[in-house]
């Protein structure tokens, strides 16, 4: 049986492909320099787990002064409490009796948990959950130019603050908000008319959760957060250089890939596909790049190939066996492609690590 | 913890989302009227196992009269091979020291293995692994419009042919296209003309395999083939329905979502996302189709929401809280992001499959 996963000191060049691979140095980089900034500027930072889902690199994200994690799904958050963490923000509306059970579990077992409604539906189902035993932290997600979950105005915000308030099982614990890219200015309003809202009720809102990779370096724009949460900016990928957040030097996540086929001049074939790539165009027009052969563009994935045309490019191509390296275009939805991920030093192998999470979309 | 995976007998309605299922009577159904057809054309049949990724679905295949099974990679045929799977083709090119030895266990394991190949440097390596043991049996693949791998001329074509012929450790076993959609014509121009170059210089061609779902139904268009790959005809999505190759109540994979948010009145959140549907368009303007709710609009994806458009439906409107069944763009996408899938008839779980292949891209 051939083994995919290779063994630690495997030159790069002798990986089986396609293989997502992390560059340890960048990773580390990536990691300090977020949280440097972020106290720097005095907000709390809180790593979104979703881009890896592994638990060693989220020990490294709290280790370098993340005050905790944020997960996506409850299911996902049971796989990181079972491996210890005590500070855990799951955003996103959790419905129905059995999640609501899960819930419950998990509020017993973590130290500080915490989750996000946006409606009354969704509060009043946390209510009857929680109408007994260690009470439940909810944030109230306000949309503030994201167009996907969240109240729509500061007075929506703060009524739903007070339904929370008066649950006896439940803690208003503050506001959420996952912005529209370049919408500080939207955020910074939305947050100050609710708290002034909430403020003449006599009702504290200690966090104020602010987040999103691209506009990371921006997060000190709304001076209202207490916390900024960030995903993408652990490993980058190819939107994060077009949103300016990084270069090309801090791109931790590449995808080595074999060419499989060069059925004409100006054609050849990966096999890297939608199954190691993802379809995720990004508002890209093509599904990677491929580094080192400028011109180059994906344009068409098929499940195991990538087809890419080469009539852009000048100088050497590369023939049938050759390694490239394609930098995807989104990197959290092929870290849940795989079951390990490689780590890489030096061009060698340093470690494979679970993707614990993968697959926990419940 | 929370089970995502449903006991039997469990109303749809209880399962866990975003879940996709599997309408027992649907795919019996697929099954069936793929090999009738099939048989009554005299075409052998050849499943594309990447669809399911399921050994029992396979199974099923089987034993309603496929000749034997499709894989896409190395690694997907081990699984196959494992189970018993005694007549396994691996539509790719075989590149590297690793995967050549990988294949050559897999040969002396599997009664009848085949694989493809278009370059020279494919066929020199697999003729270097196979230079002793079981001599192993390849097609050339043609690319006779589609666009992908494949030699570009019948003369290509034949000249591969007789390098694989030449070769003591390989037998030269025939043809292989994945054509475009509606080429059939062109399939069987180029097939005429190169089992013509190969009959001149004494060459059989005994297997001539063409493919796909979206034209198995004109799978007689091309007489000259001897068997037909299909993989997506088995669940089939709102792709295969807009190719006019199977009607709404043949569908068989639906993505059970539930509505998380309805922060406005033209717009609803679904709990799933690229993680659960991916963000294969395949030509569509939106990522899926909601069952039931005419007008709606799946407009964009995060990997954990759905964001819909409301604004031209009528009627009903769900609430949050309400499970909805969305058709997805692509079914073969959505069987890799699950370690097991969920069948049902009667509206009740009947089982829970081992999605054994997921994640197998080497």
């Amino acid at each position: 049986m051939t083994l995919p996963w290779p063994l630690i000191g495997t030159p790069l060049a002798e990986v089986l492909t396609p293989m997502p691979v992390i560059d340890e140095d960048r990773l580390e980089a990536n990691i300090a320099r977020a949280q440097g900034f972020m106290d720097a500027q005095g907000l709390a930072f809180r790593p979104h787990i979703k881009t890896h889902k592994i638990i060693e690199v989220a020990r490294a994200q709290i280790a370098a002064g993340a005050v905790g994690i944020n997960c996506q799904k409850l299911t996902e958050a049971e796989v990181f409490a079972e491996a210890g963490f005590d500070d855990i923000l799951i955003t996103y509306n959790i419905l129905g009796a059995a999640k609501l059970a899960g819930l419950r579990d998990l509020n017993a077992r973590v130290a500080r948990l915490t989750v996000v409604a946006d409606s009354e539906t969704t509060v009043a189902g946390l209510a009857a959950a929680f109408a007994s035993g260690k009470p439940l932290a909810v944030l109230v997600e306000c949309d503030t130019g994201g167009g996907r979950c969240g109240v729509q105005t500061p007075a929506e915000a703060a009524a739903l603050a007070i339904k929370i308030a008066e649950a006896p099982g439940l803690r208003f614990q503050g506001l959420l908000t996952y912005p529209s890219v370049g919408g500080a200015a939207a955020v910074e309003g939305f947050l100050q008319a609710t708290m002034a809202l909430l403020a003449a009720r006599g009702i504290d809102c200690p966090v104020r959760s602010n987040g999103g990779s691209p506009d990371l370096w921006q997060a000190n724009l709304v001076p209202s957060a207490t916390e900024h949460r960030a995903g993408t900016y652990v490993y980058n990928d190819r939107s994060m250089v077009r949103a300016g957040e990084c270069g090309a030097q801090d791109l931790a996540m590449h995808v080595l890939a074999t060419v499989v086929s060069r059925p004409t001049p100006t054609r050849a074939v990966l096999d890297a596909g939608s199954k190691a790539l993802t379809s995720d165009l990004l508002g890209f027009s093509d599904f990677g790049e491929i580094e080192g052969l400028a011109g180059a563009r994906i344009v068409s994935l098929s499940e195991e190939h990538a087809v890419v045309d080469l009539s852009a490019c000048s100088g050497a191509l590369p023939e049938v066996g050759d390694q490239v390296r394609v930098i995807p275009n989104h990197t959290c939805v092929v870290s849940n492609l795989f079951e390990r991920m490689v780590f890489h030093r030096g061009g060698r192998v340093t470690r494979v690590e679970d993707v614990a999470a993968r697959g926990t979309v419940w």
